[in-house]
């Protein structure tokens, strides 16, 4: 049996159903805990599915933050902080990672309230996830608008990377898998991996 | 063991083990092919990476294309068309799938190359792939420059999807494991996905 879905379609069903049905089908994501500090102190803690990679030199990472919703918490951080840091979900955390997207007030850490500890890094305000087994300090580099609907993708670069594993390929690869990062799909629905295969730089064979 | 890696660090590495680096730390993400035409009916594939969601209504998905590669066929095609496919690759594909990211002559069709279908919609110029089991139509919304490193972020909208399933759940969402959709990490290695579970809507606990 196949479905075809039109544009009209998606435009006629109901909001709640539309979000999951076209974050759903978008593929897996990466899932990452975004942690940043709010000049009062106060820290703050939300799960992204929209990171993307824009460059490795100098090493940019964009993702979307929508002005309506949890995300603004981020977004108000990282524009007054200029930091921000990303946290790999593992299979540890993703109960305590997905109860952090919850509208918790403003006075309440997400760290607190779902039980993840703060670490901080020297010279550096955001708080990472001490948890997570790969985590990177980005610095704030642009803030871009999308008139088309009102998001933001906010464009950082990677100063600083910790990882639970000093294995790094001879050709740069980190198995990411075996730090037990995990992928979601749709807005809550959480996957582990198992490796198909790594395959080699593909040149043309005709 | 852990492993600190600093914004010196990160500037002094090889440039092709930065770029599997710097890949494979962003965590897991979704996997497409890009299918578009050129005005003169030759056809392009290209696999992509960097796709994320940026709003479900109008539903718009964002891809970053650089200048300086293959993509660049892509993105011309897109310009002066103004439409793409994202076609989801699934594990018997995914080897076809990785090599039509060869730099192929402009005037070779990476689907005759890799050996993938082309398949037209009515009304619809650019190609999708047949092999694909989730594939969508996207009209071309806005083009971003990231001036910090010359490369552009394509926003488009989903007008069309075609998925050989017709099981979409009550609350809007489609599993696109039973699909064979398939995730990667880094610029080459191919994960399948186990499902750990669903979570219901985190609301604060306290």
């Amino acid at each position: 049996m196949k479905k075809i879905v039109s544009k009209k379609d998606i435009a006629h069903l109901d909001q709640r159903f539309r979000a999951n049905f076209i974050n759903s089908i978008e593929g897996f994501k990466a899932l990452n805990l975004v942690g940043t500090i709010h000049s009062n102190g106060g820290t703050n803690l939300a799960p992204f599915n929209s990171i993307f990679h824009i460059g490795a030199n100098p090493p940019l990472i964009g993702m979307v933050s929508r002005p309506d919703t949890v995300d603004r918490h981020t977004l108000e951080n990282i524009r007054s902080t200029g930091q921000f840091t990303l946290n790999h979900v593992n299979e540890t955390i993703y109960r305590k990672a997905h109860q952090s997207a919850a509208r918790y007030d403003t006075n309440v850490s997400e760290f607190k309230a779902v039980g993840l500890n703060e670490q901080f890094i020297n010279g550096f305000s955001a708080p990472f996830v001490q948890e997570s087994k790969l985590k990177m300090g980005l610095e704030l580099r642009e803030i871009k608008t999308v008139e088309l609907n009102g998001t933001y993708i906010i464009i950082g670069e990677i100063i600083h990377i910790e990882m639970a594993t000093n294995k790094i390929s001879e050709d740069g690869f980190v198995d990411i898998q075996q730090l037990g990062t995990i992928t979601v799909a749709g807005l809550d629905a959480y996957y582990k991996t198992s490796l198909l295969e790594r395959l080699p730089y593909a040149k043309p064979l005709m």
